[in-house]
């Protein structure tokens, strides 16, 4: 069988089963969002790791050096986030084809360390070797959480209010301008195409979420709110309805969408890499949490609810309910 | 500038300096078997990584799933060991060519988490993902030491006993013998190429030289003895003395170096992937830990001494004093 039958999730629900997990200090392995270790009475070890490959997620043709490097961090550090965590440390492991030069390498560690020195993460180490043929690079960032306030997947409550930490869909139609080389287009749509190659992870957010109390489960968006909000509901046992009408639009991202004849809720729905966060929060304490969130400068939208059942539910703004299918990123089957 | 131009270590030496460290919890970071991080007034935690590439690292029509998923953790372990600690968790990032069939990696992994088993590691996650050409493993594995108990490369004291944990340059012959493919020898010289293809990490002398209290150095020889050793005198500013007539020589090894005609001595001086640990002991103590170690079913090998200065010098079985130059495995130049 190869694995583009199987799927990545079938690929990975198949080599969990063969990495049995013996230590009582493990409180997660694999399913979450990042591994979660207790180190002491009061606090979580976060780790998380991402492998970036030539080709598949990056072209060095397409963007810059630093921007490639920066983004290897940022998707490791949206998962630590993505627990309620202040990411620590992290480790580049990387392989390098032959041609690459080495200014241009030196500019790629400067995109990690810079985005590194703004969340006052150390780079502690990692690997080098070389590659015959694609520049691989794997990044492991550690964060920390106190016991009590560390956030998962698997704890949204019936009726707890499901909301984002900014807007979805910017990175896939970014990418499809990107892709479809509208170059005329780079500056006008530079938004978007910034928020595909240079992610921000929503560590405050994170932390503000674990903070309040009020926060029963949380995840990045990655492969997509479809795809993500899907593994919220299996892990809590629940379902979900959004409501098409409170999911953020923005006028660049209708003006792409009509340029690109592209449906932008596609891009909202199943797009992947925007790396805000999706929460399930308390709905007595949504707006107090809201509140505090805008108070960082950054923000909480409320786009649904999670229901009893296992069924998502789209809202569309006619009042017609459809169903929201994960259609998200499978690395093996797109 | 290419990278085989300036080599590993002065490309190490490069992004070092873009990596600059802020965290007090920070006891190493780059330049030793494993970052050293503080994580309570009597622990630290340990993480190394290696990322194996095929083509480069390992030949798929060469060994088993089973063989490369095993050796992708034991060198891992193998740091671990070097600084003395106990290993704990693994993290596993693959970037998978289309071709590779499920079965096949269901092999590598069971070869990954039969090692982890054997040593109570914990396979906690990791990254799967899609590769256009090679197939690329990074394994990432934490470890816990207690902080009085933790090894560093930088402690050796002149005239401290240099002492190994095994026999050297097996790897490098058993490396030898697959790439000439003598298939009719594999039999009779599997040893050799067994410590290439299935290395075992030697977390038990680690920890006895841990507990010991007479370890004041300690790496393992993942590059080549005059390579690995020269990180230690460079680290602890010494210079070293090796005796050839104490270095263990296998008749298998004899007698692989005949049908080869390849010196043993070049095997044994500068061959990498032994992965047995090198030490240095206080002299005093050198017997009771070598005792140590023989009751745990291991060994400890006395091959020379720390001396003053900077030079590694081999002292011949003629009794003729020769330069030990580092000539070990380098990524980017070999």
């Amino acid at each position: 069988m190869l694995l583009r039958d199987l799927g990545e999730f079938g690929f990975i629900g198949r080599i969990s089963a063969l990495c049995k997990i013996h230590g009582s200090d493990v409180i997660r392995g694999i399913g979450d969002d990042c591994a979660i270790i207790k180190i002491s009475p009061h606090e979580n070890l976060l780790i998380t790791t991402d492998i970036m490959v030539e080709r598949v997620h990056f072209q060095i043709n397409l963007q810059t050096a630093r921007s490639i490097g920066a983004k290897a961090l940022a998707v490791n550090l949206s998962d630590i986030a993505a627990c309620g965590g202040t990411p620590k440390q992290a480790f580049v492991s990387i392989a390098i084809p032959e041609h690459l030069d080495v200014a241009w390498l030196e500019d790629l560690y400067r995109g990690i360390s810079e985005l590194a020195a703004e969340f006052e993460v150390d780079i502690l180490g990692g690997d080098t070797t070389r590659s015959l043929t694609d520049l691989v690079i794997n990044i492991l960032v550690t964060g920390l959480t106190r016991n009590d306030e560390t956030l998962f997947r698997n704890g949204a409550q019936q009726g707890d209010v499901i909301a984002i930490s900014g807007p979805l869909g910017h990175s896939a139609a970014g990418l499809e301008l990107l892709q479809k080389q509208r170059e005329s287009s780079t500056q006008i749509y530079s938004p978007l195409i910034n928020a595909h190659l240079q992610p921000k992870p929503h560590i405050s957010v994170g932390r503000i979420l674990a903070e309040s109390g009020a926060c029963n489960a949380a995840i990045d968006i990655s492969d997509g709110l479809s795809s993500d909000l899907g593994h919220l509901c299996k892990q809590s046992g629940l379902g979900a309805t959004i409501f098409e009408e409170t999911l953020p639009v923005a006028e660049l991202l209708r003006q792409a969408s009509r340029e690109l004849t592209t449906d932008y809720l596609e891009w909202i729905l199943h797009g992947g890499e925007d790396y805000v966060l999706l929460a399930a929060i308390r709905p007595q304490k949504f707006r107090e949490v809201k509140l505090a969130a805008t108070e960082a400068g950054a923000d909480l939208i409320e786009i649904g609810q999670f229901v009893s059942g296992s069924e998502m539910k789209l809202i569309k703004k006619s009042g017609i309910v459809v169903d929201l299918v994960p259609k998200g990123w499978d690395h093996f089957r797109s």
